[in-house]
């Protein structure tokens, strides 16, 4: 299944909230389950040497399926998979990518959030990826209103 | 300077506008002036094998400050700099890519669009570009509305 | 705000200075905010093997907004952000890179030394980064007397 | 050869200074004969999109011994060479890089220039590389006076 740009919409939206909340410019990534690129965001103030690191724990997560720093256990010092983190033109292995799932579960791709201590882009993270399900009307009549052109099919 | 996310929403908002109305689904990527990804947007729809040239067409014209199928003016056949393309980790010559200006005309960064003909692509990208200097205040209000949350500062 | 001609002679020179008063000759290379290169000067005698360095290291600082070392304390052993130095295209983690900053505090691009022991690197990179508020007429002054040609606009 | 700072301050000042003249700021670089960077200056105002256009001028020249636009003659259309300008990493074959070479002819680099049209930035070129031979106390004396420092060893 494709991530939808009102899932997105959702999830970028709850990152922004959650990154102000805490007072931490982001940056923050969104890949399809075909670890395409399908929304990207840098809030302002947001460190430029980030970018790199939000679509690179996207990615991570996104092709394996799994948190960035689930990930991080099988390259980790005695791990199972020493140098896994130099696969698919490099990973990031520590936390603030996690996967995104329908209702039934299935993988649908995977959101990316870096800029802050490791603990905050978790935090964001998970708040991106709690509102994956929100409803997503508000971000297409966002669209109509705001716009005032009729929606996308 | 340093374009905003405020910008980026407007001008995000008009390319999304005008895709819808002609109906033909895209990628748009914008880039601040130093070339570093600051927003990006896959509509439903849009071809994946777009992603790639909408970044570069915002790239290309962020770099050199001009229109994309400007720089092709400099590498067609017969142009004064063959191979130009080849450059900067490859450019897109083609049209879709427009820089992005403030009020005193100083380069802030470019958009680029790709995922139609190229004339729909420079249709779409030419009303975002028109679009940056409109009240901005609509993004973050609906930001605030509809993330019950502080606005980021 | 974009880092001046005039304020990268002032932090060459020092930099230059600083090598010679130790003896060691230096690869020295200056990015703005964006990470795009703005100067770049190997002194004779630096090794090569050094100029890549050089230039991660003001990468590292530029993109990142803090010292080289400062980074190294995120992906040391043990830190929270193992990997992070192979993000960005290769990052370098020991000290030699520092930002560089206007008056008000704002990021404005980083020096990056490379040539001798870290220690020296560090030192060098030091007082090229202290230079960057000497009065920098200095700079264009000696262009206009040593080229006898009026100074760039 | 190595190519000395000395000679390099040479051929930078005169670069800027036939920049300044024609009023259209340049993006500089030198590499030595063994096609490694030496020095680099973008001028205030140059477009960053040309910082790798003068890198690869400079070591389209220095890894063939010729001028740029020399070299595009063998990858023209019709052309012996065809796609000679995709090796070595990316050629850039159209004017704008000259050879350095001793008083005895031996090469020792080469000159890039990029940021106006070929035209201009052949023009600045070549004012840089007849500036290779200008007496080159000048650039160190300044070190001296301008730093307060001994002069590097």
């Amino acid at each position: 299944m494709e991530i939808s740009q009102a899932r997105c919409d959702a999830v970028l939206l709850a990152a922004e909230a959650k990154a102000a909340e805490i007072g931490v410019p982001m940056n923050i990534a969104i890949l399809d389950s075909g670890a395409n690129l399908k929304a990207f965001l840098r809030m302002d103030g947001a460190l430029i040497g980030s970018i790199d690191i939000a679509l690179k724990k996207a990615k991570t997560s996104a092709v394996f399926g799994m948190n960035t720093e689930a990930v991080g256990e099988y390259c980790k010092p005695g791990g199972s998979s020493p140098g896994l983190e130099q696969t698919n033109g490099g990973l990031v292995v520590f936390a603030g990518g996690i996967p995104l799932r329908d209702g039934q579960g299935t993988l649908i791709g995977a959101v990316g959030v870096s800029g802050g201590a490791v603990a905050q882009d978790f935090e964001v993270a998970q708040a991106a990826a709690a509102a994956q399900d929100a409803p997503q009307e508000g971000g297409l009549q966002w669209e109509v209103v705001a716009a005032g052109q009729p929606q996308p099919a």
